[in-house]
């Protein structure tokens, strides 16, 4: 079955490692693994744009079914291969209701990392301002403030509960994301914890971003990155010019 | 069992409206609904404090499970009311996948949309470039130019197929809000079609924005938007002072 699947990828994208992490849970293995460089633009390839007129990763095809959104790849796996693999939408009413919401949760979690981390990239030098900076610094640490409580308080182990789920799925990714970024642990000690629990989890150990094994360093854009007061250097970010999925 | 279910939302908001429809198609009409204004800043009030803590509607409550992201509580209910009203997830996978896709998409669309009709309410005056407004108009034409190509090629009448599913329950609020802000319907004929054929479809005829109905003018903001070179008076955008959502 898993032959039947393409996904053309880049390393260290959180959209692509979601996609990835659940084809691993769903023991899809043998898929056919396309990994693309966004450095050199391959994103914007002919063979990702017959797939994704965006032109954007992950691109991802099952059949002749393109699905390439990341979060419609995830529910479309854990319903194509229901009985396959780890079930990753739980039975229990309540601990779905945390699943969807966390996992949609976490697409404001993206957005807010990428207007911090990506803000050099994305606009350009003469539209920058240093208010907007502060910003989307400050709505950042209000949003890490509020995943802190909820994995403080939270059920547990996992996001919706006792069992690992697309919520983890889709978080877990951003999360260490923003660690790779140089998010302090000791500040941050939930979601640090959190983080550190699932690295060594099959499905997550065997998609760890190539390029993060490469270079273990990690970058330090976040180190400064308060939980409460930010004093974050923003004039740094400003001026940086980095893809942050390098 | 819809007496358990609390709904608080806001009129022309289409995360909201999404919520609305889906509670409608799922027969759960006896829900409990407390329609908020987001000009008297009612997001922000304790209620919905209490509930949602980033203070943002739509807020939603199940018994004592709460999901507050629109497609969260879209899916949510889905699943739980399953075999009640009308069924949103199709049992074809190839039908599944188109779904999938257009739905998660339609959060790119939607993004887009704002970037250009809430411009000004989003950014403050001191950040704003005409570049920017250029560059959003552009986005947002080439994003509408594929829903154009979808809406035609597509298998129809619906999003996904044959049946009405989640995807249209997310994307039909986006293609009304592109109309109601003065979308040209002879310049978009196919999201026109889309967007007339179903107007009259009892769960979102039911809870079409009340303040439309009040006002059915609309706004002109997007009426010069071209389908492919983008004619649009962007100065006209980046000045304007509007909450999109009144």
């Amino acid at each position: 079955m898993a032959q039947d699947i393409t996904v053309m990828w880049g390393s260290g994208s959180p959209p692509c490692w979601k996609a990835l992490i659940a084809l691993h849970e769903k023991n899809l293995q043998g898929y056919n693994s396309v990994l693309l460089s966004f450095d050199k633009k391959e994103h914007k390839s002919q063979q990702v744009l017959d797939i994704n007129p965006r032109g954007q990763l992950p691109a991802f095809k099952h059949k002749d079914r393109v699905v390439n959104e990341s979060y419609g790849i995830c529910m479309y796996l854990e319903s194509e291969f229901k009985s396959q693999g780890n079930k990753l939408v739980p039975d229990c009413g309540r601990a779905q209701a945390r699943m969807y919401q966390r996992m949609f949760e976490a697409q404001t979690m993206q957005q807010k990392i990428m207007d911090v981390v990506a803000y050099t990239w994305r606009v350009p030098e003469d539209e920058r301002h240093d208010s907007a900076v502060k910003r989307n610094a400050e709505a950042l640490t209000a949003e890490l403030k509020l995943w802190e409580g909820y994995l403080k308080t939270g059920p547990g182990p996992f996001l919706a509960g006792k069992d690992f789920s697309l919520a983890d799925v889709t978080v877990y990714p951003n999360i260490a994301f923003l660690f790779r970024f140089g998010l302090c642990e000791k500040r941050y000690p939930n979601l640090a914890t959190y983080y550190n629990s699932l690295k060594d989890r099959p499905s997550i150990k065997a998609t760890w971003p190539p390029t993060w094994l490469e270079n273990p360093q990690g970058m330090d854009m976040l180190k400064d990155f308060e939980s409460n007061t930010p004093s974050f250097s923003h004039c740094v970010i400003r001026n940086c010019f980095c893809n942050p999925l390098l």
